[in-house]
């Protein structure tokens, strides 16, 4: 992009930052902003600005939220002794829309990553601590993804839980292999959870 | 995602005005910005801005570029008698990686849809007219894609020039049937250059 305006090549590399976009794309996506929809741009920038300032953590779930407690956590007909367990927020979009759980949520907002040494500072295991600590849970539904990480992520969790008074179960594998929740149907996702393999009673 | 927050609702439907960014997308998106890039959350905030404020059309070409000309524009060793026409910058882009042409560039920013009913009004022909008033330009050569809009905008360029005295030629169709500029190598890209077929000379 060697004849390129500096702001123009800026955006581009600004825009590569977003997951699956390259360089084409980037450069796509900068020509289609600035040129067909400038509006649009403008909106982008500062919902990204509101975003920033806005976004923060659910004190309990830990899931993204505007004030001290998301809307699911603050919710007193949810069922405070099934807490389910996922890696990211659109996992919980996911579980709603399928309306298969009426119980609580713990966001861990990263997975185990078993290749690289099973770090497990991307996952907030000690929030999930501090939330179980006097709370009313009974049951915790494991549901992370089938693919590597998450079942490494499984694994470390049903490790945590091993001698804890808590009934612990994954999600049954109906969900395809190799699948990640958030590209699952709403059908698929209610019948893992309703066939839920018990790890521990 | 009826229990999200507002800012982080706002924040995915304004990723979603982007090219090829449907929901899903645009949710792992803003996932990935929030929780694991701020800096770069900001970086693009801003890197929008400033490509609002500083990116124009250069007054010559019609790409886009921050002065009043473009670097190509301004730059008196190329060869003002061959102006190739493209549809967008990357097309530019792509072809000054090629390094196959010396001569000066017309960026129309647009394509005629045939399916839509040949509408003019998004390509600058008014531009691309008054670009060659009292120009030195002898020979034209359209470079649009070889997709229905691109042969549809070629048509549309080959009738505004057939009685004006340039030489009119079209890249050669070495660049692969349903092809798009931005995705083609250099090397095809440079033969399809070399290989022009003079539709008049």
């Amino acid at each position: 992009m060697s004849k390129n305006p500096d702001a123009f090549t800026r955006l581009i590399n600004a825009l590569k930052i977003l997951p699956n976009v390259g360089p084409k794309s980037a450069q796509r996506m900068a020509y289609q902003l600035l040129q067909h929809n400038r509006d649009g741009a403008q909106e982008l920038s500062e919902a990204l600005q509101h975003a920033l300032k806005q976004v923060h953590h659910c004190e309990r779930c830990n899931t993204f939220c505007e004030g001290t407690l998301c809307d699911i956590c603050a919710d007193s007909s949810r069922d405070p002794r099934r807490l389910m367990i996922v890696h990211m927020p659109a996992d919980v979009s996911g579980m709603e829309a399928a309306n298969c759980h009426d119980g609580l949520y713990f966001v861990l907002m990263g997975q185990v990553n078993p290749v690289q040494g099973m770090d497990l500072s991307h996952i907030a295991l000690d929030k999930l601590v501090a939330r179980l600590q006097n709370s009313e849970v009974e049951e915790i539904i494991i549901a992370t993804n089938f693919t590597a990480e998450g079942d490494a992520t499984a694994y470390v969790l049903a490790e945590l839980f091993k001698n804890l008074p808590y009934k612990v179960s994954r999600l049954a594998r109906g969900i395809p292999l190799g699948g990640e929740l958030e590209y699952v149907d709403a059908g698929t996702l209610a019948q893992a959870v309703y066939e839920r393999r018990m790890l521990k009673e």
